[in-house]
């Protein structure tokens, strides 16, 4: 039987998945592997199948916000994905990551009412290491821009209303940068037994969204290709590693 | 300058929407219109206009869950829309209303994350009577199944962790169906300056998600039409009324 | 058996309820009736009945607070009670609506501890919208002064103490006033399956209480008058629609 | 200036209170006293002022509830009152205290929403030791029934809703009795610089509200009559000791 | 069989005890004993037995923090003390006792973790009144400095990160003084049946101890001092009283 | 000037440090480093310095419970410790690791209520993922019972009270074991810019403490051995690798 949101074959879905908003970046991303296909697009969740260096993967767009993103991974991780790496873009919290800096993330902040409903509040949205790294050792070996590591946040408002968000006391906690749904996929995979990882590209200053936000800038558009490409050789990598382990 | 995520021009925004959670299904209710053209199919966010019965309205996919259908319900304010409707399925809390039922929300519980972000938790999600009554009005009129009015509630989790949701709670409080962005829809209207109302398709028991949930069915399908035409219908006859009391 | 609190009769108490805090002001609303009868005087709970425009009523006095006025909206509830409106007084939030105007709540704001004791934080505090439009439609034909509709907000404290209110926040986010015992009266409504609104005559500056608090002033008075009138003519209206409807 | 809700002078009220819910047992009360005078009945608060065992006192109702009562309890401290008692009834959570036992409450649990809005929520509701004392010693003097001594708990919901009240916990942990007011009066007492106590009656088990309530029960009554007679008496020898300390 | 954590034999330990963070300080105090022996020394937690006035007590030490000195104090209870009262140091809230002064605490601010997960949060921790009045009465009676008596706070971080405590809060709802573990021992002592009190020594303003703090002037450790000799002799006449009543 | 708490000079501490909760294991631990040396022994503190496998390393005691084992963390990294490790005992969550077994801890649950004081709720308690595969990594190259990786909860209540605390959903969502200070050592790392891991030997299930609490058997006093030997490997490796990087 199909999964009900997503409208895929469980058995089409390989170990491997790397995710991303945008279904049209998914198509983009898709471009990349051999042998691609696209097994359905429903809603926003698009999906794609095919190879990277040897690695069968799926690419799944899961679009904006965790409680969407949440049905995805959710679906991927009744298929039987094992390990999922999440690309995106997210505002930077400090000046030492400018715009077009990547962020790999090795936990979030749970600002988000998903895994409240998920998980009691205390519980950590904690990447896995060995994805982690992986991908911070592709990132920085592609070169290119500035690469952090460290704790990102989540939050379920991007443009803000009557109260403020706590951007100030996370950026003096030292949390790097706010996106929208990675906590969403740590806690998940820690639920269902996978492993997950995140790295984002800085599309500009968080606390600015609500003038002038342009994520179509080129140095965003250049750090989104290199960012797909360190999460594509972080796939193929782990996977290597994986096969070898067996 | 187009607006930043739609990436549609503002000014070709009506003051009317119809918005739903599936591009594909904007897709199709746009099929209803005269003059059907469509603007921008970004992300999950699919963006038509058109005329129906008289009035000029843009027919919108906002996506799965309340901080990404937040996104686009800001970004139609920003643009002038003044009348939002929200068609969508829900999940039964109540044996009166069975799958293939319509349920006009009157009120919507805050059972999600976005919304805290952007007003204190006290505040009421709260439709607009008018468009409620011309939603109601419209849906009875149609026949073809029971049409139920009040109390919906908002989550952001479809699928359950380890935590339970109230949803018992919420059922004996006469809460009559679950769904997953009505209250943002509410609270971004009462914020920005619109009139919101929302009519709902029930496709199944809210509590047997995640076992045997299809969405797919024919009972449902009906519904989801029903629907739209009633929710087509009454932003004609707001549009109407609005024009004569210009 | 008599209401253990209210020390009434359900069987005296008619379908038809209009409330206010103050016993006195039960007396004097009484004193508009044909046919006025006082049924008891129990703590802070005095109960008429009486006639208007052919609409058999009660007229009750709920005291100060959610939590003592809820007792009284629950043993009406017992006794029978199917609609019931509120006329108040309400510090202002906004200069649109200065001292002298009246507020029709359509929703309110839960800023009160008597409402999470009974429902969960999320559940909406919403007026029923026949009630609310036949309240509005009343109060705008008798003219003379302001009149508004929209949300406003229950609070506990009156006084403040070492923490600060967040009225500014709800002020920004479009609440009209701020009062006691609303938010108690919609909730207990929905879940006893009563239809209730409420009708406010603004006597000043919501932050202006811990100093020169004058509730007494002529131009309040005469908008108590005006709501009062509104409330009596929007039950006999309602009473005459549901006659209708029969 | 009159004082805005008690509509009293406030050159006219003592340094010691007595304080009940019920403006009719106020009038009892003051029927104890010598000289005793009404000098206002507005809204639920009626006053008086008389003479017991050569202390002045007034005695005043303060309604039911906490936000009603508050709005009283900060009224008498702006008029100067230094030392009050509240007399009134409760529910009982322990079998050792059955209905016509007296509770003298030590400090309060703060299952209320007024004292969350005056201070933070670590804030303890504590009643003056020398009061305390007094009023244990007195009640057991006069004999006639079980008195205890020990933690209350003030909630705003008499009738229950559809989540549970924490009353099992509150009985586990000791807790005596539950009530609607105290909490608000030791918290006010705090930040005012009053003393406070208080004693109750208990008029049944806090968990059968719901079905068979009746506080005016003969030994309920009775209490009644004894903890007015202990307060009257503890005011009375607070009364000389201060005069004897000045 | 010995307690698990203090490694000590229940029936060693007397109904009386005196505890203090420090377990070298425990040791000065055992000094001041008659037939003073040291039971046990295990992580932090230092038990003597001795001799005061004619009063058999423990001197036992219980670490730094809520969570650590609550293990002590349910051992405590368990071998059978009834009787518990606290010295220690805590940081000034008021110009109006500086260091140097004594505070002897009548309840405790929960702004801790610790009882948060042993009783709801409204419960309030308050110290036993016959306690209280015994080393208040001891402390004025030895002179030397000024001896307060009110509320104190208890908090879980001595040095601040990125969020605010809200120290200004409490000063302005007149709290006296910060430490850190009176609000376990009361709310456990409630829980276990034992009196409990507590006496501090102010230490400096509780808000420079991240820039200067000196908890080792001569002035602290002359208050010290003194309310060490204080609470001695308030179990001393504690026990008189309670052989005088059997 | 000395450390105010841990009275220690701060030039006197290495770079890295391995703390445990006990003043008398932190003596044992030390009795394995060369040149070992006790710098102080202030409250719960007790400060050794030496060197294993050519590392110079502090072994410092933190006491029972987050706020104060937060004291020691706070000025450990204000001598500039950059590297701590804490080695300490845990309840089991899972039968898949009994007594016995160790456990590396990823991240911790933050069920405390120091962090809550130091940064908003949301914010991850993150081991250091170098620190954790280098424990990891020597904990199974040592043998001997079973070790495992995963998130770990850090709780403020050793013995329990009125109400449950949430063991069963923490188990369910993975939770590998309890313990009562790894979330301040993660979050205080965090906020700091030090690293930080830490291994924990299980000591028995974590809800029969109440009954049969008995740290003190063979198999787990063989754990601890192993867990502090893995961590003094660790350390070495670690500090050569850091060298090496140079």
């Amino acid at each position: 039987m199909k999964l009900p949101i997503l409208r895929v074959e469980p058995a089409d879905i390989p170990d491997y998945a790397l995710v991303c908003g945008d279904p049209f970046r998914a198509e983009k991303i898709a471009g990349k592997l051999e042998d691609a296909r696209e097994l359905a697009f429903a809603r926003e969740y698009r999906t794609f199948v095919g190879k990277y260096n040897g690695a069968r993967l799926a690419v799944v767009s899961h679009g904006v916000g965790s409680p969407g993103a949440a049905v995805c991974f959710e679906e991927l991780a009744r298929a039987g994905v094992r390990t999922v790496i999440r690309v995106g873009t997210a505002g930077s919290l400090t000046p030492e990551y400018p715009a077009g800096s990547l962020i790999v993330s090795t936990a979030a902040v749970r600002e988000e009412g998903l895994t409240k409903q998920l998980v009691p509040p205390g519980f950590p949205a904690v990447a896995d290491s060995a994805v982690t790294e992986a991908l911070y050792r592709e990132a920085v070996a592609l070169g290119g821009g500035p690469v952090g590591k460290g704790i990102t946040a989540t939050f379920d408002a991007f443009f803000t209303g009557v109260v403020d968000l706590p951007h100030d006391a996370y950026a003096k906690a030292g949390v790097l940068a706010v996106e929208m749904e990675i906590a969403a996929l740590y806690v998940i995979a820690s639920l269902r037994g996978m492993r997950a990882g995140a790295i984002v590209a800085l599309d500009g200053d968080a606390d600015t969204v609500d003038e002038a936000y342009d994520p179509h800038r080129n140095i965003v558009a250049e750090a989104v290709e290199r960012e797909i490409e360190a999460a594509l050789r972080a796939i193929a990598s782990l996977a290597a590693a994986d096969a070898a382990a067996e």
